[in-house]
């Protein structure tokens, strides 16, 4: 099966076609012939742009989207979200993930790295959908030793499992953060890791409350903790990194760990203070962008992230100059973050995973710089197609299945919220 | 001519019909038939709203939307916009300002506050869009009393002008700034507001540096300034106000006049400060939100910054409850600023300005709270028709002549910007 895109345009290489055989880009230029048997995508009108990575989501919770906003944190998790999460059965979980994927279709997202329970509902939705993720089981062990040997168990059980899966589910290691693991389960994580060559997942550093707790508790900030315990390394991704100083920052650079930024959250949950973004890229420290669950954002439209990951970082280093849209849309992309993507780069020899935009859209006319526009003017609706692993997944916006999703969706979410 | 809408959803009020007379509200109940003659408007599946009021833009600016991003302020001014600017004439602005009203239709605003020149390229623009502006004659005269007197001769000859337009066109006095209206200009501007009752619409306390030289030149702040020469009022709107200390609070709430904050802008720009909300709010103090320019924004899509508004106002005060989303919505709609809108609530008697949005779209899925969902979720493009006035200015996403205004402002945002 090949696939043959007809003019679509690429910026900073013009007009061109490009051919696509199995899963790979195998040719990009003005004047390329179809190969025999292609099917033929027209992209007049589109730009060709790698598609967007999400570092951090708990995509399930579409299912409570706007369930309980505008509330004090604990009310909040122990009125709503956690009486909520404690209903949902790996079914629903299924059926709230397959309707974040249409969401991030539709908004651009080719991978999304998860972090939530019930990994085969998971992992069954992202494989059907067509698109890509990073699913762990997520780690908790506050309970005691016992509720520490399931997880393990579980780690190990699942990592044998996976391999059910194609290869656009990724498996990862969720330890949920460093105040609900406890030190030998992430000892343990960290040596699994290793062995395994595994990515880690974790939320680090997003309130104060976690770096004050830390510091009484092991007289150490949060990074400093984490690299204790073996658990700050290339492989491992750190979720939020709000609170982070200079020390820490210079240690993540040190060790090649990645932070994700969920600047929609952070402002939303009001964790107080803004990701330290001038400082981590001055360390040359790989970073990403992230939704943060439904719950607490409330869409999983990387575009409109974006937006505010720019403007956010230009007020807090009072300078307009700061993270101008190139920058942005590289980290949207997952261009800074080889940990978390696939490909960042639209050219021959790649692994074909590729959005085609609409150019010709009211709110992106005129077009001075296009750049400027996807990142301060668009949102996911000029998404008009995605490829991913060479397969047409999304066209003309349509995905199939979209009306079951929706009403099974809307189903569950009801139930969960009237108990 | 009546119009009869079947089955909308109105928020707390259920599944209804509406009855509009010419440009009225007649009645909105469960079960009403309709009027002789009626066109029936299908709205299954759909939200009955007011449309959204945006407290302050420069409409035109849409044709240099994107030129010049991540600028430095004065660097941007100088060598991009000043200078595009000086080349715009009566009809780029005309459809500039058609632009922006497709933009606005399609995201839901069907009132504007502008500020630019060219008055009768503006209002024909409105005009024949079908929706509601503020426009006013912008008046700088640093140049000194030859310009200030041209701009008063201006400003009387398009107040007399201004009858050729219908009541969708409203007449406002557009004095710039503080720093670029000479005193005796704006005490004059004072005297004829007061005579004519007509609204003011200035910047006020944008950036640091109007305070500085305001309190240098004048030994009192801005509002302070702005009250001693006449033009606090009840009448008065000020875009901007993200410097005001408690004592300016404290005199504007006295003095009545209006706040509109323009949440993306300010960030974007890097003016430092945030606009104090929870301090106005407290005060009573009337609050609209503004887009300002698609050049320092780059939308006017109000949904959008209708949640960057909630969010950083969390963020500033540190608490995930500080400005709610049905807060943010009324303050959207025109409900927290009589000055500045003409509908904000449905109800028999009120003018017919509405909006019916779609209820279905995945990125509003689940409804477990159908406002919170329009303030953290949504983005203009769940606005399917909007009615003003009475008429139905777009259906299904519709506007009539889209395709023509586009082509004529992708012609002149060329040839502005390569001069």
């Amino acid at each position: 099966m090949s696939l043959w895109i007809h003019n679509a345009w690429i910026p900073n290489q013009g007009q061109v076609n490009i051919i696509i055989e199995e899963n790979i880009i195998k040719a990009i230029g003005p004047d390329l012939a179809p190969l025999p048997d292609s099917h033929r995508l027209d992209a007049e009108h589109m730009v060709a742009v790698p598609g967007l990575i999400n570092g951090h989501t708990h995509a399930a919770m579409t299912l409570l989207r706007g369930y309980g906003d505008d509330m004090p944190l604990m009310e909040w998790l122990e009125t709503r979200i956690w009486p909520a999460e404690a209903r949902l059965s790996e079914e629903d979980v299924y059926w709230g993930t397959k309707l974040a994927c249409l969401e991030m279709m539709r908004s651009g997202t080719v991978m999304f790295h998860d972090m939530y329970w019930n990994y085969h509902g998971i992992a069954r939705a992202v494989e059907e959908m067509g698109i890509r993720a990073g699913v762990g089981a997520i780690m908790i062990d506050v309970a005691g030793p016992d509720q520490a040997n399931t997880f393990k168990k579980l780690t190990q059980q699942l990592w044998e499992e996976t391999s059910q899966y194609s290869s656009r589910i990724r498996y990862e290691l969720s330890p949920h953060a460093i105040y609900t693991v406890s030190t030998d389960s992430l000892r343990w994580l960290a040596d699994f890791s290793e062995k395994n060559d595994v990515p880690v997942h974790i939320h680090l550093s997003e309130t104060f409350q976690e770096v004050s707790d830390c510091l009484k508790k092991y007289s150490v900030r949060p990074a400093h903790y984490l690299n204790d315990v073996g658990l700050l390394t290339p492989r491992t991704f750190l979720a939020h990194g709000v609170h982070l100083d200079d020390e820490e920052l210079d240690l993540i650079a040190e060790k090649g760990a990645t932070l994700v930024t969920n600047p929609v959250s952070n402002l939303k949950l009001a964790v107080g203070g803004i990701f330290p973004y001038s400082e981590a890229a001055k360390r040359n420290i790989p970073i990403a962008l992230g939704t943060d669950g439904t719950a607490s954002n409330n869409t999983l439209d990387l575009f409109q992230d974006l937006k505010t990951f720019a403007l956010i970082q230009k007020h807090a280093d009072q300078d307009p100059t700061t993270l101008p849209a190139q920058d942005a849309w590289d980290i949207a992309t997952g261009a800074r973050a080889p940990l978390l993507g696939v490909t960042s780069t639209l050219a021959a020899g790649e692994v074909a995973d590729l959005l085609l935009l609409r150019r010709d859209l009211l709110e992106i006319t005129p077009e001075h710089d296009l750049v400027s526009n996807l990142v301060y003017a668009a949102t996911g609706h000029v998404v008009d197609t995605m490829i991913v692993d060479g397969r047409v997944v999304m066209q003309n916006r349509h995905v199939p299945g979209e009306e079951e999703i929706l009403h099974e969706a809307r189903q569950r979410a009801h139930k969960l919220a009237g108990g």
